[in-house]
């Protein structure tokens, strides 16, 4: 029996992230039996039913966590595995397929950071009015103390994590490779003030650099850790639709910011609303109702006081209070055609929504603001 | 028993229609009961049970429906009531609140144009954006023989009816006042234009100006006539959404076009995706799906090819095959980890869907565009 460098569970789960691409349920599910070390003393002493058995016991033996520990250490990074205290529980909703470490850089609390978190998403390729909403919104959900997670690419990530930073806000950045080989170079500096002020993590191993299939599975990383996900801009055809699909297939709430049906970069942005549970967000505070607590962001809106909501009798005694001056409830009723009671009923809740006003010789229209 | 000037019930109902208020479910009820003929008989010789019958008594006397028709052929108008052929049956969804009578300027079949209807509806102070988008999609579902039903006013309506015409397609503008008094004053040609190839109708008689109430009550008539109602801009208090609401009432769909966040006029129809039943339209052909009968539009989208809707291996196994070259089945195992009946199955896959092409020697990504 050889359990290569390992002698601890969080060990094999570091040496296991080192040959298991992320989100392999195949594998995460025999951890999930076996125990990560229990499964490295398998790889060796029984079939663990994988084609590829022995490749990876060769693989396993060849990783040593205590040096990948110390190159963590090395850079200020640090291994959080699923025992560890600063886990994201919420992260085990990704049952067999959640990560078995993530690499984080930055001296903030994953598991706290991400408690009141929320991902802002959407296309490198954004446009001018994409990324001002980004900038706008982000600042308001930072007041509201909501830690902003993106995935630092070009476009709404990078102003997304921008707007957050430049109000003294919480973010983390999730990439698709290693945290000491970030993706894409041209952001190492905006990298670096989010790792000082925020969070760089990863479930990929140092040296890893972003595969196609990795910014999938880091799509469903920052989907997980978030409690909603809000997509600013997103082309029909695109990554970022991903990072929703995976949001809904984890129950939790997706947001759509429209945009004009003449720009591209709105086109998946339409598409989630029309063909998924995504819900249109015209407002930051449509973001905060959905994911704030129960009540906390829930008041009544000024738009209720609208015509529309006005019965037919109410809305018939409306029409006939004269543009200017007074007019008795005995005139109301004539032209009515109601009786006196509805008069006074319909009269009562026009008077409490703000249409009207009682005056001692009758009602009259209320000047609107 | 006085039947004032009524000797069928055609004309009992035009005489109704002169008194009662369009949308009247009450008096609409008791005319559902005992015919309008023998409304009026009541109204002399029994209690119908409201406590206007003297005065709806009195105002029926002197109504002459004989004279009104005769008025109506003077404009060159008819009048069509609930039994005649030319009636729109799909209006009997209203119930008792449904027209007593509509007049009509136009030699189209109010019946027959109505059948296949959209209503295309929105601001009066509709943006330069709306606009287009109306001129633009009113063409397409004109070419597609819809006849595009709206309300004469300012801005949106007034784009819809224009457009409409300009591509030699069928219009139905529907007045809050009676035909021959229209509103707005200075749409005076434009809906001469919609009366000679097209129809503008109303359930209100002749002379009859707009009053607030009758804006809704038209707003139920023009969703009432029509398969779908189309908002195109809408601010968030306005008459536009009493049009969609309506319609939702009518179990009819509502689609509505999101634009700009920062624009007033889409937010009624941002208002309308996310708080009611109401779908979000970002490209005509989503309108012509709902309208069209079954299967009519709808089609293999080339959207439907996406990374998003591969299969985790099937991912994998396109992340697999290099950039330049081609690449053999047995690498693809080695390197995926998957058996190779697996990566044989995703690659069957990938090749239907255009993402890797077979050649002699091994597998390559297919050249996109």
């Amino acid at each position: 029996m050889s359990r290569g460098a390992c002698s601890s569970e969080r060990e094999a789960l570091i040496a296991f992230a080192h040959v298991v691409e992320p989100g392999d349920a195949r594998i995460g599910a025999l951890i999930d039996r076996w125990g990560a070390l229990g499964l490295v003393d398998r790889l060796s002493s029984g079939d663990i039913g994988i084609r590829e058995q022995a490749a990876m016991r060769a693989r396993i033996a060849r990783v040593d966590p205590c040096e990948a520990e110390a190159a963590a250490h090395a850079i200020g990074a640090r291994i959080i595995v699923r025992s560890d205290r600063e886990w994201p529980t919420q992260l085990d909703d990704l049952g067999a397929a959640r990560p078995l470490a993530i690499w984080a850089l930055g001296a903030a609390n994953l598991r706290l950071t991400a408690l009141r978190s929320i991902a802002v998403v959407g296309a490198r390729a954004a446009t001018a009015y994409g990324e001002a909403i980004c900038r706008d919104w982000c600042a308001t959900l930072s007041e509201h103390s909501f830690t902003v997670v993106s995935g630092g690419a070009y476009g709404i990530d990078a102003a997304a994590h921008r707007a957050t930073l430049s109000v003294g806000g919480m973010t983390i950045c999730v990439l698709a490779s290693g945290v000491d080989t970030p993706y894409p170079r041209a952001h190492d500096a905006l990298l670096a003030r989010i790792a000082d002020e925020g969070l760089v993590i990863s479930e990929s191993p140092l040296g890893q650099d972003v595969r196609r299939q990795r910014f999938l599975t880091r799509n469903r990383l920052i989907a997980a850790l978030t409690r909603a996900t809000l997509v600013v801009e997103a082309a029909v055809r695109s990554g970022t639709t991903s990072t929703a699909n995976s949001a809904i297939a984890l129950n939790r709430p997706v947001l759509a910011v429209p945009g004009p049906v003449t720009s591209v970069m709105s086109g998946g942005c339409h598409k989630l609303v029309r063909e998924t549970e995504a819900m249109l967000a015209s407002r930051v505070e449509d973001v905060l109702e959905v994911i704030g607590e129960l009540g906390e962001f829930i008041g009544p809106s000024p738009e209720r006081r609208s015509l529309d909501d006005l019965s037919p009798s109410q809305a018939r005694i409306l029409d006939g209070i004269p543009a200017r001056g007074v007019i008795g409830i005995d005139d109301l009723v004539l032209d009515s055609g109601l009786s006196a009671s509805e008069v006074s009923g319909a009269l009562s809740v026009l008077g409490i929504l703000g249409f009207v006003h009682e005056q001692a010789d009758g009602w009259r229209l209320a000047r609107r603001g």
